[in-house]
């Protein structure tokens, strides 16, 4: 079958490679869609990070550089092993791309699992990547979907999880007011989590094609161009003149944080849900009088199930964040390449590995 | 009577001053000690920060400098106003120092009105000060206490109040570990509320003299001196490998922040205590990674009762951070400057502004 193989920075190769083989405990699935993430062009442009590099294999997994990439993937169940009964051949999934080792409890009460010791992502630390025909997956992180969700639209789940978690990191409850820095697919997700809750949406983004996005899917309640106007004063201005409740830093550049802490309200919460490479600079002293909380979140953790509900009920609607559709040999040109530079207008494209999907 | 008087940076001057009057609703106290406090030295040193400067008046309290220093304060009441019939004369009581704006609520449910507009404190925005000999405060901010507290002792319920806040925003419970970065007077007495509340503590400073404080006040677990050891390595073996479940800030300097980011376990929670005059650094990375929680904490609110219950039920004992009692007179060379520049041994240095405790 043929799979993107991420060989080294700059270095991804579409190569024909094996089938995985179904074992005990495991679901065979033919790949319908897969996104590329960001974290994905960081590893091709600045990585190896997540994935570890030829010679060094990760932990869990065993596995190093070339490893078969992507982790936003949705499927069709061809197969299951020996023990799994309670999925069957032709529902629809989508995959918890986790690698965590073993015993570490991933069970329904966990909350910490996706913070134990060398958890890594399937299609980044090994275990296949949805950039491939087919994939292999533990059944503990197979979601069946309801077959009313569109392939295309669940492979989408997974980022949708990361803006669950992080608005369930926040607190944010209905009627709150969420800020939210910068309109980016994770931005644009956690907003959409947060209209679905029931949050007054502000999003911050220099790019008016992205603001125009943000308006024109429903996840955003007002818009800010932070190049030509005073944020956190238009935020004051919205809400009474008593700041958001929460904030989404989704930038991963000093403005935004800096723009956050000064936006939200006392006792206001910020989550940084954006890979920073590098430090933050923080205003401490307003950080203590105004007795700001500033939490990190990371990926998700059981968020799946309740994630999945939301697009099962209609309550978020994917369609308006899938911007480009290809094949895997178009990978990197209208792919990765794209989306470092030319990604005001594309939001999340999606792959077809098999191609049945174009 | 005679007070300390805050003219500005560097000049502060005992003067006679007119008694206060007692008017209806307020309590007339005559102040038994007055502790100086990290933030006096800062007014002294580097202000005027929280004092209005002369000529332009604090929104509340209509005051500009110059004004009677001293919130840390505990006295006998003298007189009570029209309307009190709840604190008699012949009471001990502590005073919570707050200026806070009419129409802002401070009933017993509130967890904000210090975090209201132009919030500010009795002994720096005006309103009188502990560095006299007798105050006029309003009902609402009067404690009464057991007369089983030595009046010594109940002068530092203000800052020990701070640290009940402290670790009430850090949501620590019995059992968890806390890693303190900093013996200062707030660092001990933040070291002294975990420790009535079960919590195992972990003291990193690096003058020894403070460290031997900690131990021997009985408020430190383990020490650690930041100068010779890797602080968060040495976290981590005390906490079987785990790291610490909660941190406090008390340092404000970076390499305390970066010890406490470093050595927390996943979903740690750090909260600044400390008043930083710069903007810190922090390793987003890891604050995302390990979904750390960073809370800026600032006074106290509603917290003196539980505080007061705290050395009332003799689970905390103050008397080992008096290290000194000196008059008015001695306030500048006596007080100030021995905090400001021979500190390795002085943790609360105590004032008796009529010399009757002398």
């Amino acid at each position: 079958m043929r799979a993107a193989r991420y060989y080294d920075r700059g270095d991804i190769r579409i190569e024909d490679i094996d089938e995985p083989v179904v074992t005990p405990g495991t679901v065979g699935i033919d790949v319908a869609w897969c996104g590329i993430c960001g974290t994905d062009l960081h590893e091709y442009a600045d990585g190896p990070i997540f994935i570890p590099p030829a010679g060094h294999p990760q932990p869990i997994s065993g596995e190093s550089a070339p490893v078969t990439l992507g982790h936003e993937m949705s499927g069709v169940v061809y197969a299951v092993g020996d023990g799994v009964d309670d999925v069957a051949v032709g529902d629809h999934v989508v995959v918890e791309p986790y690698i965590i080792g073993e015993g570490v409890d991933t069970g329904p009460d966990s909350h910490d699992y996706h913070l134990s010791a060398d958890m890594n992502f399937i299609g980044l630390g090994g275990c296949g990547g949805g950039l491939g025909e087919k994939i292999v997956v533990k059944r503990r992180w197979v979601h069946p979907i309801s077959p009313t969700i569109p392939l295309d639209q669940a492979a989408l789940i997974e980022p949708l999880s990361v803006g669950f978690h992080a608005v369930e990191r926040s607190g944010a409850r209905s009627g709150d007011t969420a800020f939210i820095t910068g309109a980016g697919p994770i931005g644009l997700l956690t907003a959409a989590v947060c209209k679905a809750e029931g949050v007054t949406t502000i999003v911050s983004e220099p790019s008016s094609l992205r603001r125009q996005k943000a308006l024109e899917a429903k996840v955003a309640d007002h818009v800010i161009d932070p190049s030509a106007e005073d944020v956190a004063a238009r935020v004051r201005a919205i809400t009474d003149g008593r700041g958001a409740d929460v904030g989404f830093e989704c930038t991963s550049v000093q403005p935004g944080l800096d723009a956050l802490v000064d936006a939200l309200a006392p006792r206001g919460v910020a989550v940084v849900v954006s890979i920073w490479s590098h430090p933050g600079s923080i205003d401490m002293q307003r950080l203590v009088l105004k007795e700001l909380d500033m939490r990190g979140t990371i990926a998700y953790v059981n968020s799946h199930p309740a994630t999945i509900r939301l697009v099962e009920e209609g309550r978020i609607d994917l369609a308006p964040f899938i911007t480009g559709r290809i094949g895997l040999d178009n990978l990197v040109d209208d792919g990765f390449d794209t989306l470092l530079h030319h990604n005001e207008t594309a939001v999340k494209i999606l792959v077809s590995p098999s191609g049945a999907g174009l």
